[in-house]
């Protein structure tokens, strides 16, 4: 039996993510039985939802709840050939023994990445477009603000804001990543929360207030943007990363949400199953245009996925955070 | 000429209301013209949804925006006739000449008391069925959580809910107030969030999770809803009292709507005035069958209508606050 490696969560978090939260465990491989396959990791994907998860259904001393792409290296189950790339959300694990209920055949474009599969073409990208397009209901032409516009999911919802033909303000944290986005991305106007006054600027980059406020931060943010929404002003709520480690200050401003009549409504990626095929098309076609850029942040090696989670709620990344595991 | 009253506001609140924020004025009432109507007022409607406005859109030194039930005493248009009732929505003024067009009929069912016209078949009643049933889409037999229970909306709310076979909790901040939703409106469980443990309080009294909370509170006592929604759980937002004075605490549980999907929609009753038919004929029929029981502060002179709005966020009412002018 050979060995292989998993990612454990040790001990609950207790506000602030620290590497003592994880460790590399050793695993034992089975010999692929009737039925089953063995997959390979390739490549994982890493992002904030993770965090919660912590603190709620992830089990102690159990691989890391997490999806990426494998590729089958050994089948004796019909519907799998060796070779085959699939996705798994199998938790973070660098090899494992399946029956392949969970995995599912992933179909690349050969005129793009692998890793893109990853985020925009992955369920970064469907987060952004079920999100922004389903819950946010959005129209050509409104008035988008976007938090963590810098980020995986955040990048993806002004890009197609863009397209839609939207006035799109990005919130974002770094300089950096402000750069990226006003000359790389084209947004309208981008503003630093960290090194503007978030209420003025935001304001004066708003001047038709908000139809659609897309919400990953919560907190000053959303303070910030709630007295700007337009009546029936959407506020779809993809995370709100200042309060997943306990810190950040409350939300004072939701009583805007009153005269606005403005809807605020959370939602999770699997939600959209029913929106795959016109999201693929749509975003393969707009990913070959050259219309949805993005930028990706990759460590090397499976055992740095700790670092990497711990990372993303420190800014670390631009784009999409990836683990490359094997080529 | 004669004179009449008038209710100004003559500064912007600051904080907690205060007296020397209103001046009851004097006015002129000009000879009633060519297609005009004269109309006594006879009941005011004091309600919570006028704090946000006196920092918005009420004008200063003019009368103070609101709504009554008046009566035409003289007539000089052909669509109103002397002794008819008519809603008004002109602002608080003792007699005032119009030209009717913000005047509106009002039928009234000879078995029901005139003020029921300004609670549960009024403003207030329309307010409470389409929160609940339109905006918080309340199924027969869930779980609902009701904040100011007490009060003129929420005890319509919880009594609707109870009409529909829900499982209804009410929050209220004195106990004579949850003696009467326990006694008299038979809610399930009540909470006086004043001298329990609310969090620990509503775990307890919704044991299967919450599907709709009707907000109109905001700070702690969303903070403690929030965490026990359940999956696509709705929070119809009908007002955040706490908030309204720029006091209370910030909201920290925002992050538990994003794996709930938990809608939060803000509303206005002139939202409602498609359901208006079906409100009227299930309201009367619920009133007749003593189904919805209700409470009405009510005091004497039009003079102490700062009094009744300041008053209203002491908990100086019980059930709908009034003011009565004339018979």
């Amino acid at each position: 039996m050979s060995k292989t490696r998993e990612i454990h969560l040790v001990r609950r978090p207790n506000g602030i993510l620290a590497l003592a939260d994880f460790s590399v465990a050793e695993a034992n491989v089975p010999a692929t039985g009737d039925g089953e396959v063995k997959v390979q990791t390739l490549i994982m994907s890493v992002d904030p939802y993770m965090r919660t998860r912590l603190n709620a259904d992830q089990a102690l001393n159990a691989p890391l709840l997490g999806g990426g792409i494998g590729r089958v290296v050994e089948s004796r189950n019909p519907k799998f050939q060796e070779g085959q790339l699939v996705r798994q959300g199998v938790g973070f694990r660098e090899v494992h023994v399946t029956d392949g209920k969970a995995l599912s055949p992933l179909v690349r474009d050969p005129a793009l990445p692998l890793s893109v599969y990853m985020h925009a073409l992955g369920g970064t990208g469907i987060t952004a477009y079920g999100g922004l397009l389903e819950i946010g209901k959005l129209k050509d032409g409104e008035q988008v603000v976007v938090s963590t516009a810098g980020g995986a999911v955040g990048s993806v919802v002004a890009q197609i804001a863009k397209i839609k033909g939207c006035h799109v303000v990005g919130l974002t944290g770094t300089d950096e990543k402000a750069a990226w986005l006003r000359d790389v991305a084209r947004l309208d106007a981008v503003i630093n929360y960290k090194t503007q006054n978030l209420p003025d600027a935001l304001k004066a980059a708003a001047p038709k207030g908000i139809d659609v406020y897309f919400e990953n931060v919560g907190g000053a943010q959303l303070d910030a943007a709630l007295p700007l929404m337009n009546v029936h002003g959407r506020v779809p709520v993809c995370g709100m990363i200042s309060t997943y480690n306990g810190g950040g200050e409350g939300v004072r401003n939701l009583f805007n949400m009153i005269y606005k009549r403005v809807r605020m409504e959370g939602f999770v990626a699997t939600d959209f199953a029913h929106l795959n095929a016109a999201f693929v098309s749509d975003m393969t076609g707009w990913l070959k245009a050259g219309k949805i850029k993005y930028e990706e942040t990759v460590l090397n090696g499976f055992e740095r996925a700790p670092e990497a989670l711990i990372g993303l709620f420190e800014g670390k990344n631009t784009g999409k955070m990836l683990i490359h595991v094997a080529d």
